[in-house]
């Protein structure tokens, strides 16, 4: 894998393989956004303040307009939050999402990595993020955490947002996996922004309504933090269509539930199958994809034999602190999932 | 006006209203693009490297996918070059697209601004840009300009790029309106990239395609050129609708011609029309909208009475050395050019 090389990218693949490096939700996207493909939206520039749009956000968060920024996926939130603060020294719990690093690395910073304990199945240590502040300008945490597929709790989160707001530092939460969480009300902090002002929190549609090519993300912060996000973000950047689809998805609670309940059972599935096989560490996980590693070789060959039987898993040896041991499979169909079972079975056999 | 706020932000005003704001292709979108509507493509990651929309594109205008960058828009690229070249100092004639401006401050800069002269009816002169290229870093022009709808000859173009080159500074043309003039041969530097790898031209679906809510950019430079913008942006900010409607738009040569040659009719009407009024100053335009003065007033009153005829134009005072007289309205359908005349001309009388 190239240093920032992502999973998904089928393109350069066989049409037919079945895609597990790649973590959207296995039930597609809520049905309702059917009648709202309308390319009549296309021939007017997007409503710039994107108003229907986060009234329908706030409807489904419970927060205000005013706390609220949208963008082109999460990436451009995170990009934009990185930029307009000028954060040169963040401390980033890995092995993370690669973006973390690189919008980083392009504003000129040199982030301060925190190595997760493979040990304790990659929870973050809520204590040692804090005991290292002194060190940083910033905090960067993806809750729960890719590729390791771990969250941390809402206690821990604000234990850390509060340490933090001592020293004046910001702190970016990356949910755009949370939803997946059966009980993710224990772990989000949406609602924190209305007690912390250097909090700001990252969702998007991508992974969790199964829409990854539309480009919508959403964040949340205090009035004062958006306004400082605003002043530095590019014109339109969500279109017409990526407007018209949010305005629907968030009323579909049923989607959602079914969502949380169809994960739970594929990963219990997958988790039991898979720690069978004795040459594999399976780890915990928590959402829709999880982290694996092969105990005494490289994951080409494997990689390798399962797109001869057109599965194609996600090559984590790009993450930080992760080598050609690792690798990220998402949740499929059932019969997906029975099938890369196999298939890793009888390759590892 | 707000300091940076555009046109087309019709989403404050009544929804019935014709909108002259915006400079939009009156004829709307190619009808081929219907089909390119498939919700499918939203449940995939658009292909990162966007390889079928940049062989679109490559057919379209003769260049490699080598010396393509595809964007969000314009403004995606914009931003992009000043901030991967680090721009602090670009001459930018003006009254220019606010966005120039503002990339460049958000980025820490402060363009040098040469002032087109109003009295040569907004000519940019390449031997005055050239005579200041020592106190700047970086050259940005719009070809056409917005608002003025001037044009720069492309042997024009060629001579400030030579003279930047010997200089070592990077020019930006910004071509979105080019395709609206009739000749437009004359005035386009896209395949000047082939012989000086100092030039980016930015280009977009939006305005010529009819397509503002798509958000579709794309530029033009030195493959080395390209791949320093691609090492800083941003992943994946074409969406999956904008990917396919890109990889259709291209082909319809006759939407194009259509297009050119009613933009001539109107604008000849237009220009015609407007000039029989005498409190007016109509200055000469290539493309599909036009800058106008008023004489003696300023246009907040005429803009109130024409939004009271469900017209909304212009306001173009906050373009740098313009002033509350001046405005800028685009060419529409011949039925609403018409009503627009008829209501200035009893607004006026």
């Amino acid at each position: 894998m190239d240093k920032y090389e992502h999973g998904g990218n089928i393109y350069i693949y066989d049409k037919d393989v079945i895609d597990f490096s790649s973590n959207i939700n296995p039930l597609g996207f809520p049905e309702c956004i059917k009648d709202s493909i309308d390319i009549a939206a296309l021939t007017k520039y997007p409503d710039i303040n994107y108003t229907q749009l986060k009234n329908s956000i706030s409807k489904y968060t419970g927060l205000k307009s005013e706390n609220m920024i949208v963008g082109n996926g999460a990436s451009e939130l995170i990009y934009l939050f990185v930029r307009a603060l000028s954060l040169k020294r963040p401390i980033i719990p890995s092995p993370a999402f690669l973006e973390y690093e690189r919008a980083v690395t392009l504003s000129g910073g040199n982030p301060l990595y925190y190595r997760i304990p493979e040990e304790n199945g990659y929870v973050i240590d809520a204590d040692e993020i804090s005991n290292r502040l002194k060190e940083v300008d910033s905090v960067i945490i993806g809750n729960p955490n890719n590729p390791t597929g771990k969250a941390i709790k809402r206690k821990d989160v604000e234990y850390i947002v509060k340490e933090a707001k001592k020293l004046d530092l910001p702190v970016m939460i990356d949910e755009a996996f949370i939803e997946f969480i059966c009980d993710y009300e224990k772990y989000q902090s949406l609602d924190l922004i209305n007690y912390y002002d250097n909090l700001f929190v990252v969702r998007a549609a991508t992974k969790f309504f199964g829409l990854p090519g539309l480009r919508l993300g959403y964040g949340f912060g205090s009035e004062d933090l958006i306004k400082r996000l605003e002043a530095y973000k590019e014109p339109w950047t969500v279109n017409a269509f990526a407007d018209a689809v949010g305005r629907k998805i968030f009323d579909d609670i049923k989607f959602m539930g079914n969502t949380r309940k169809y994960i739970k059972e594929e990963i219990d599935y997958l988790t039991n199958e898979l720690k069978k096989i004795d040459e594999l560490v399976v780890f915990h996980t928590q959402v829709n994809f999880m982290l694996l590693k092969l105990k005494n070789q490289s994951v080409n060959d494997l990689k390798e034999e399962l797109l001869k039987r057109r599965i194609l898993i996600r090559d984590a040896s790009n993450f930080r602190y992760l080598d050609d041991r690792y690798f990220r499979v998402a949740v499929k169909s059932h019969r997906d999932n029975v099938k890369l079972v196999e298939a890793i079975k009888e390759v590892l056999k």
